[in-house]
């Protein structure tokens, strides 16, 4: 393999000197572009298109064909794990994923196995070596996964949730079995995650979308502690190259601390944060990435530059900063925007690394 | 007026010392209450049962019937004070409040106007005076509203949202408009909770439902500028009594200070943040409120016991606690789980109050 001819996110992941600021969108390959729907049309659904490596390749270099991104993210779910483990993952129209078995008995909970990545998600595995040679070298590919408490909220309620009734009446009636349960998403992530590296995947995140949910106890008993283990039993290398990772819990602001404390490489932030504080707070230890609110995006281009502007500033000199947004890019944005936002990132954060 | 015969709530509002912790519950009149639905189903509607003061004052004794709490809620709606300025307030099956009229035109921004809550929320200020007299000072009265900014969400999104992304479109693309909205409304809702107070709530609460959802400069510009306002505007004594007011942002829990740094007696915590760390971090200024997860009350009794014991060995010694959730209380709560509740706080908070 030659070298990467941009590696300024894999830099900034580990706080080494780059030129500029590295930006990314979190569901940057999404239906804001017209050529993902067309390509998702074809494929059929939003599933087949995860499961189609030919098309996933496509759609993740989509959005690097019309931005000066930093960065691809394989073009997958956060809930192929549980799909694996056979709890049946599908997508009703409007409502988001759902589990056609989801874990309402002792038994099937007792039964959970961590698949082998390599035959049960043979697909993603071929989608990331692929996208790799797409790629070619032109900028890093990200690898990714749910976390396990995140996988668990979907695996027992069977889908999205207002409230989070059972899981939590787990959580708080028979916590053992909500241990179980994360216990086996913890070793099927880290394997998971694992495969992607031996794969091809440059870096890895992980996304705890729903540990913001929990009280302070619970999100370090149910949702970090299981997310540390991950990490601690993350390949940091592969094939001569650092492989840092992220983790970002959602509405996990005022956590900070104990999220880097996990020896993650770097910590994904929210829209509600201030990434000045958050760089105070724990910016010594790791990097940071995010973290503009996609509702800016919105906004006509010179408003979404002065939050840009607000953001850098706020974050200041010096490397370990990944641009963000703070949570996935919305359906409804004009592209015509988010080049705005990738032209201002790389062009007012020249002098914060001179 | 005699004097009340349980000041507690009153007392830990001001952080002075009181015999235990006393505890109340958000949403405590309400659908978890067979006998509320009755009433309900009697006025025919939610916001029926508002604007009826006889219904109104009933429902909000029931739970006081029930457990033995230390302060009773006005029973109302957050948003009254849009229905009051002509936006027609509506609850739609299972959707939450809607907006008949809802703020779509600038010329109805401009037109916006502070209703006269002596004579467009009469019907609230009966409700406390027939409530204050049927309590005969068995335990305090709140009074309450709804923040600016989340009375401006619904009256731009004309009803409950997942993303916002009207109101952000005008926060980031016509901020001069939102905060047009956002001063007339903090006008009123001062209005409002100062009539409240005259008409005998012993205390005032505002709820910043969706304050959590901005990013941490669009709050502090957006939300707690005109939370500030409001706090500065409130009486803090009437009929030769001090009345404290609580400020709760849902979701703020990374804002404490500068919540606390508004003037008001008493922050409200959600059941995310550690009320340990909140007290170091604020409680030598303001009384602090919270915040037990609303799910633990489907979990058996001793487990609501281990959780409530928790959270008073977290604040620790000393007055200036009022024990609550962190959220109001959910629709299928068993009731006899709130008794356990109420039994744990007050005899389990003895001991912190030697």
């Amino acid at each position: 393999m030659t070298a990467l001819k941009n590696d300024t996110f894999l830099r900034a992941l580990q706080r080494q000197p780059t030129a500029y600021t590295p930006v990314w969108l979190m569901r940057q390959a999404g239906r804001y572009l017209p050529e993902y729907n067309q390509t998702r049309a074809r494929a059929g659904d939003f599933l087949s298109l995860c499961k189609n490596p030919d098309l996933a390749t496509e759609v993740t270099l989509q959005p690097l064909a019309r931005f000066p991104l930093d960065a691809a993210i394989l073009f997958s779910d956060i809930l192929t794990v549980p799909d694996a483990m056979g709890l049946g993952l599908y997508f009703s129209q409007g409502e988001g994923p759902k589990f056609e078995r989801p874990l309402r008995e002792e038994w099937a909970i007792r039964d959970l196995a961590v698949p082998d990545p390599e035959t049960h998600l043979r697909y993603v595995m071929d989608a990331v070596s692929q996208i790799r040679r797409a790629l070619d070298n032109q900028v890093p590919l990200i690898g990714f996964s749910g976390s396990p408490f995140t996988l668990a909220c979907y695996m027992i309620e069977g889908g999205s949730s207002q409230d989070f009734a059972q899981v939590k009446a787990m959580l708080y009636q028979r916590p053992e079995l909500l241990h179980h349960i994360l216990d086996v998403n913890a070793r099927a992530v880290t394997a998971y995650l694992n495969a992607q590296i031996e794969s091809g995947a440059q870096a890895v995140m992980i996304f705890d979308t729903w540990g913001g949910v929990l009280s302070h106890a619970a999100y370090h008993e149910f949702s970090l502690r299981y997310i540390e283990r991950i990490v601690a039993g993350l390949k940091r290398e592969h094939a001569g190259a650092a492989v840092p990772n992220i983790v970002f819990t959602k509405g996990g602001g005022h956590w900070l601390e104990s999220i880097a404390a996990t020896g993650c490489d770097a910590v994904g932030l929210d829209w509600t944060v201030d990434i000045g504080l958050a760089r105070e707070r724990v910016g010594a230890k790791v990097a940071l990435q995010g973290n503009l609110d996609p509702a800016v995006l919105f906004a006509a281009p010179e408003v979404i530059r002065t939050e840009v502007a607000r953001i850098l500033e706020r974050f200041g000199p010096g490397s370990g900063h990944v641009f963000n947004l703070g949570h996935g890019i919305a359906q409804h944005t004009p592209p015509d925007h988010v080049s705005a936002l990738v032209e201002a990132v790389h062009q007012l954060s020249g002098k914060y690394h001179a």
